[in-house]
């Protein structure tokens, strides 16, 4: 086959990787400026209270202490995100919700002399009833967290779609189960730390590891009533992200607060505890799944009831209410289905947005599924196929599929993993198992006005690309230039990068819901395109052709078909500087999707204009003297549309299996003790190492998308979802029990082990 | 009238001046990098020598040194401007040429170390016979400075148009004088300081105080071997420029080299004598002119040859070379005229462009026009009318001249000075004259690619604007602000600024030749009517109206005739982005101008797109005991074409008066003594100082050019220039006789008094 690409596709090795193992990187904390000051954050020591009082004025009396904030230095205005619902003060003054709370901070010279005048701020709060159980929460006479949200609920989601009550009725077997998972951390390898200094032209520029600076930009310019080109939010290399670092953190709104008092720069570091308790956290979820199939094991109906604890606050949590469903809808086919979902407030950390959607809800799903095939003696890989999404589909909520390479994810995966000659046929205590997830490309609101890049031609042919893409770690910085480069015949090494910037980036909506390769990567195409079609037309007159003619590649511009009819691209610069013409492109791409607020409580219509789906199949074998859970081989397919850098997505994968099973379904959860997280640290709280994960087996599918760059979509967060789900599986199948509370930690494996033994 | 702008020729306070009266500003020097090193310079002691041996093993070995360099760190790439004449290594390791050239260089942990380390190199140098007077240089016997020039001439200027012979049969009398000048030097407030770092992506970032960032890349580029996009130069605020700090300095260069060698930041700051030898100085003149007059004072013909002293290098003398003669033809309507111009090589510091371009030129036309007038009994303003450049011209060397205001600047500065009152009429000892002057708007050369700017829109309707272009201190920036401000209806505050960053910038051709509001200028108003465009095509929409119809002011977008109907700007910016439509816009603008090289050697055809045009007249009294020159007030007018922001312009004519007038024909010149400069400070060098100045009466005449911004050209250095001749021509009056040697000195009026009296 002709290679299309010169660069597209190939392995190429990420661009950040040399800076991050020489250790050069710069992050958030390594930042200095001159008279910089040391934050730090006085937090409550009640779950919920009305704060009557906070005396600062011994700690700012204390010799180093440059500022003091409280509530009372605010604006008084709440944030919500999107401003769907404005509940959230970042540091309030008339009520804390949860323990850890924010209260006040100090600015001073040194750490010692910050922590010391924390001590000196005097609390006078007043105790209100606290509670932490979200179905309690819900109890009409519970103590309300928010005034206006009656038994404090956040938010009730309600998708009814089709018959549901016929579908059950023409349904061969049903099922209800009811399953449940704790909260899970983000636990990124960098705390989060946040920097803010007045620059040269008065600006106020923060500086903090973040997914979208036009997302956090945005809140702050509103919260301190300074308009946008006053708040020059910009990111810096990044320790983890996973959902965790895209809408604003309290600690970026008190940095700003200390540096306007202080007007000295001022850097806030936070703690492996605040980072876990004050910046975002999992869900905890309690979900209901009601499962209709007929006899060859197609699904005919589902009803889903789910209360998801949302902690104190609204947060990202509104729309999270729903992505867990929505996830599962794509996946598979029904046409009968009803999801009822309520977010609840409890005086607990605010939850947000993270990498595994909602753990007792996808596996919950699949577990079901499996009970319900085994029923019906159908194996779980064909209980999947008969119900897998196709393209061209419409999902229940009206999304139409474009393009969906799920068949063959499931097959392959099938096929690499030896599940015909493993299911039924292992040794005792060893199971295999599988799962299947859909993952979204940008959801309706997040994805305002799309991404935007510019690109501007050096004299010497090389470029500037200016994206408002943020990478998180992922290789979004990789992406661009490798698609800049591949578009303009250049080398990787030509591209010049700048990312991230509020003042100079145009927009961008942020790293999350997946979107960055689809939509910063197209902007990033076109505004090459853009340049290439201005060198082009200088070509066309230099050479004596037409446009449509031209070819480039290699930094050279030629003739099509006629190989010794060419110039170096960089003749076509120059000429075009002689002309008077710079070239320079522009490119913005923003996916097709349904706007308006109303999609939050009820999803409807084109929700992401394309999908990435995965399979994934674990095989475990279970300890049944101690409950441990060794994983043997994890294949991981995911359909990615067209893979831009296999090594990339090949690396994306395998963090997925980590995160989303080896430690979301084998280790990760918080304890708590009246809204207590018992192990914010991971001392208590196990993240897998390198050294935990087992052999992974990467399966790359290609359903090239008829809108992603090159066909590329999502890569890599379909696998994180049904990992959990495979691992869970595989579980159940090893050990002949389905656990219906995750994580799966070796206490429950053993009880459901004696609990079975027992009958 | 009814008022067209919001902004433009408002009189707005500049957007720089609060950092600066705060001193908040940054300036090059004060630049802190962690692990900074100092980098100090060794010179050399001798005028011309080979260089045979640099030993720097000692002071590689000292304590705290981290980097040393010679020549042989160097690729041995030769530089010149726009790669003209490439006859200077910026680090030599063959030859040097001039005393205090750059020999060696080092880089330690603190100055002490730095000073140390140049003690410890050693120089075995082969002592060659120098030559330090131009004339001396030309003789064929001379010692030759570069092998591959003849006779030490650098360039020879070769114009001849029309018949001059037969002009100066025709003409009813001629004269012949010859007027020399000594150099004069830039004396910034700031001395020349570079800092250099490699960034986190591994590129060579240089900050330093520059008027052409694009313009001090490519050749670091070129010489350093490294692509364009891995050197990336940074415009910070700067400390005067005058034309010396366009193009690389060798401090650039070896700063550069220590921070590869050394890869820490290092920061090379120049002393006050380092700034006025090694980075430029103005060329001294000896200028021969022989010009015919008609009975009505009508130049017949012309006829001028001028030896230019280069110093060591060309560095922008082959340019610099024609200068003082295109401004003249600009001026003066001629037909018959022919001009030899010869820049020649002395063992000297190198000489380039500055902002009055070649006194002895300039005055020498002024004075002989004016002893040339009194034979024929016409005034010199009369003499100056008859021959005044107008609108509709070509100039000898075939330019267009699409605006002109000179007539209308002689006359209203006649008026305003009481000329006529004066002239011929004032006590002894005090005396008027007036100059006249035109200047060019970019020249050939040097307007490569013209100007680019983006401007991209903030949520809330703020935008930042990304240009190239650098102030220097004349107002720039806040010229792009109000353009840009005025055009999208907004205030200046809603405008944020990126400038001068090769890496994020666009091409812009540098602040020099007077192109920047004319390219730079246009160029911010087409990206800002790019971006309206685009605005108004989706408030259209919005306001079901026609886009013709649409009018943009104070942030609200019209129906035109109809104030009911609009809506915010914020509401059209909210629009795009919900629609995926991101505004911003593009503008580039280059003026049109004849290209290619040959232009140096001989100018011909259109030199820039248009040009400026001033009249000064100065009114000076002269105390026959000691020679000092009191001037009385100076009447500055000079033709605009529109007056963007008339508190700036004032604020450059001033400015002009003082470095051409005051300084220029007054105090400032340099001693030398066998090449070696005897007044390198201000201790010697005298720069007139506020307290110094005259009362100025500054008229801005508008003759709205067709092609400039709003009807905008280049304004102050046309005064600069006429100031100079202004200052010699009333000296004249005063005492009665002309000097024909500048600056003029009380030494030099007393001398010509006493020889007055003699005869």
């Amino acid at each position: 086959m002709e290679k299309v690409h010169a660069l597209i596709g190939e392995r190429v090795p990420r661009v950040d990787s040399l800076s991050k193992v020489t250790g050069e990187v710069k992050f958030a904390g390594d930042l200095k400026f001159p008279r910089m000051l040391v934050g730090k954050v006085k937090r409550s020591p009640l779950a919920h209270a009305r704060i009557l009082h906070v005396d600062t004025r011994k700690a700012e009396r204390l010799k180093g202490v440059k500022a003091v904030v409280t509530g009372n230095d605010t604006a008084g205005i709440m944030w919500g995100v999107f401003g769907y619902t404005q509940d959230m003060a970042l540091l309030p003054r008339d009520k804390v919700r949860y323990f850890g709370e924010e209260i006040a901070a100090v600015a001073a010279v040194d750490e010692e002399t910050a922590l010391e005048a924390l001590d000196l701020i005097d609390l006078d709060l007043e105790e209100l009833p606290a509670v932490f159980d979200p179905l309690e929460s819900m109890a009409s006479d519970g103590p309300l967290i928010h005034d206006d949200y009656p038994n404090n609920i956040n938010i009730h989601v309600d998708i009814d779609v089709g018959d549901i009550e016929k579908g059950f009725k023409e349904s061969h077997l049903v099922r209800e189960d009811t399953f449940t998972a704790a909260e899970d951390g983000y636990f990124q390898g960098e705390p989060y730390a946040v920097v803010g200094r007045f620059d040269e032209a008065g600006n106020l520029e923060m500086w903090m590891p973040n997914a979208g600076p036009h997302m956090k930009a945005k809140p702050l310019s509103n919260l301190l009533k300074m308009p946008l080109n006053k708040v020059r939010v910009r990111k810096i290399a990044i320790g983890g992200a996973f959902g965790g670092r895209s809408e604003i953190s309290p600690a970026d709104f008190i940095c700003a607060l200390l540096t306007k008092k202080a007007r000295r720069p001022v850097k806030l570091v936070y703690t492996r505890e605040e980072n876990t308790i004050n910046v975002r956290m999992g869900h905890a979820l309690i979900t209901t799944i009601k499962t209709g199939v007929d006899r060859q094991g197609r699904v005919m109906a589902r009803d889903i009831t789910c209360y998801m604890d949302g902690g104190a606050y609204s947060s990202t949590g509104p729309i999270a209410t729903s992505v867990p469903f929505l996830c599962m809808e794509q996946a598979y086919r029904m046409e009968n289905v009803r999801y009822n979902g309520y977010r609840i407030f409890t005086n607990k950390p605010v939850r947000g947005m993270i990498r595994m959607h909602g753990r007792s809800f996808a596996c919950g799903i699949d577990l079901q599924l499996n009970m319900l095939g085994e029923a019906l003696g159908i194996d779980p890989v064909t209980m999947r196929l008969v119900n897998a999404r196709q393209k061209g589909d419409y999902t229940p909520t009206k999304s139409y599929v474009p393009s969906c390479g799920l068949t063959d994810c499931i097959k392959q995966a099938a096929k690499k993993s030896g599940w015909d000659k493993k299911f039924g046929k292992l040794p005792p205590w060893r199971g295999i198992g599988i799962g299947i997830n859909s993952v979204q490309t940008g959801f309706p609101l997040g994805i305002r006005g799309g991404s935007q890049a510019f690109v501007k031609f050096n004299e010497d042919a090389g470029v500037t690309l200016i994206s408002g893409v943020a990478d998180n770690g992922q290789g979004n910085d990789n992406m661009l230039v490798q698609v800049v480069a591949e578009e303009l015949g250049l080398e990787m090494d030509d591209v010049t990068l700048i990312t991230a910037d509020t003042e100079i980036t145009p927009n961008d909506p942020g790293t999350y819901s997946m979107v960055t390769t689809f939509a910063g990567g197209n902007a990033a195409r076109l505004a090459a395109v853009d340049a290439r079609n201005q060198l082009f037309d200088i070509a066309a007159g230099l050479l004596d052709a037409n446009v449509e003619d031209l070819l480039l590649r290699d930094k050279m511009i030629f003739v099509k078909g006629n190989p010794d009819q060419f110039i170096p691209l960089k003749k076509a610069v120059r000429t075009g500087l002689i002309q008077g013409r710079p070239v320079s492109g522009e490119g913005h791409y923003a996916p097709k999707v349904e706007q308006g607020r109303e999609w939050v409580n009820n999803p409807k219509g084109q929700l992401s204009e394309t999908f990435s789906f995965g399979a994934t199949i674990a095989e475990v074998e279970v300890d049944p003297e101690t409950g441990k859970v060794k994983t043997l081989e994890v294949t991981a397919a995911q359909d990615v549309g067209f893979a831009l850098n296999p090594l990339i997505i090949e690396g994306q994968f395998e963090g997925s299996v980590a995160m989303g099973g080896q430690g979301g379904m084998l280790t990760e959860y918080h304890l708590w003790d009246k809204g207590r997280c018992l192990n914010p640290t991971q001392m208590d709280y196990k993240v897998p190492l390198a050294g935990d994960m087992p052999k992974i087996n990467n399966i790359i599918v290609e359903s090239v998308d008829p809108s992603g760059p090159y066909g590329a979509k999502e890569a890599g967060m379909s696998i994180a979802m049904s990992a959990a789900q495979a691992y869970a599986t595989a579980i159940a199948n090893a050990i002949g029990v389905t656990i219906k509370d995750f994580p799966m930690t070796p206490d429950k494996i053993l009880t459901a082990i004696e609990n079975k033994q027992k009958k």
